[in-house]
């Protein structure tokens, strides 16, 4: 079995780590648009012109599924993308909710939904999560994390300063929604900046609960071929990969 | 006398501030690339590629010269640009450098280069400073400095602790390139964190020296037109010149 995987970066392979880790596939297609990242703070026009151009990619491998791992693009894009595709397309929102609803909170509980621009304005999250029966949901797009992450700041005052200035004003939740790659590689400095910890809610194990419900099986005892491309420089990506993964 | 004006994104309109302050045109095209928005962390191969089909765009208007306003542009697409051009093809650096020898510093000065991550590595600026002359020259990629400006944090304690991210270690310049279009916007920021304040040299009033030396001779009786494009969401752009212009 073969399995897609898209994103406008190297965010995605916090969702392939996951993926590895359940040995779902034979073989992960990993495409990064790294010439055109980041999507999170553009249009959805043009993030869904973007993700149909990826799939033109995705159409020269025999994959059995794509996965996109970028929530902007599966805050916008989705549609298109299955019109448009031979094979099953899933996103990382409607996992996520369903990650949220399987924790068994209370309807009191505050969510906190984090995510690109992009993500925050489709309010798709935030539209799931109300039809759950949630009725505390704040939404909020902490941009400048994603360039932390890039820069290799995953904790420290500069983290802190950022923190504070998103989250300083907010109550604290019971849950926090991950709605971004970069995220869970800073999850333990944004559960830590709230107390107590609030249960954090991570793309990559999300899908990898949803593709179980789907039907896809893990098959533990063979190992998973990693291939990765990208629109510039896939030589910076692969060893972004070595470092994330550990492989 | 028709100029275009070129950048990545909206940070070119602080070169275009200057140039309407000088008032050298009746029209100015601006062209900001907002869909691939940024080009400081990208390799050389794509920028020059990006520039070569904002090129293409300008051919569609009878521009008597086009500035490259960005940068990451100027480090690496000049040649390129230049060579496909049929109109004359300035670029920032140049200026910059230029407008740095017309300060009269002593050579014992300690220059400071900060730009983003494509400027810095072409050397370009550091390579012209030290042919000047100049001995101490340090350059940065302070990059989380550009997504601060996209966020709207031009002060304020991220931006100090920013700040102190980068610059925590370095004795206090005599004067520092502001080699990237958002830096004008946070001068008063940087200049305030050193102490003495440092010259700054910023690349919009550096092109207009630059353009006068050239022979372009400002028009001060008359108004310039402004006509702004971009490759996605021109209102948000319009907005964005609205605020930083003044008009």
């Amino acid at each position: 079995m073969r399995a897609g995987v898209f994103d406008s970066g190297a965010g995605g392979l916090t969702v392939v780590k996951s993926l590895l880790a359940h040995r779902f596939f034979d073989e992960i297609i990993y495409f990064g648009d790294t010439a055109r990242v980041p999507y999170g703070p553009k249009d959805p026009a043009t993030i869904t012109r973007y993700a149909l151009e990826a799939l033109e990619f995705f159409k020269n491998f025999e994959i059995d599924l794509l996965i996109t791992a970028c929530n902007s693009v599966s805050a916008h894009a989705l549609p298109e993308l299955r019109a448009n595709a031979p094979f099953p397309v899933y996103g990382v929102i409607e996992p996520g909710i369903q990650a949220l609803q399987n924790r068994s909170l209370s309807p009191e509980a505050r969510i906190l939904v984090l995510g690109t621009k992009a993500t925050i304005q489709s309010g798709r999250y935030q539209k799931g999560i109300e039809a759950l029966g949630f009725t505390q949901i704040e939404a909020l797009a902490p941009s400048l994390l994603v360039p932390l992450v890039e820069e290799g700041i995953y904790d420290g005052p500069v983290m802190q300063s950022v923190l504070h200035h998103y989250f300083g004003d907010l109550q604290s939740p019971d849950a926090v929604i991950l709605g971004c790659t970069h995220f869970p590689l800073i999850a333990d400095a944004i559960g830590g900046y709230f107390s107590p910890r609030p249960l954090l809610i991570h793309s990559g194990e999300a899908v990898a609960e949803y593709l179980q419900n789907e039907g896809y099986r893990p098959r533990r005892c063979e190992t998973t071929v990693l291939k990765i491309f990208a629109s510039e420089n896939p030589d910076a990506l692969k060893a972004t990969a070595k470092h994330w993964l550990n492989r």
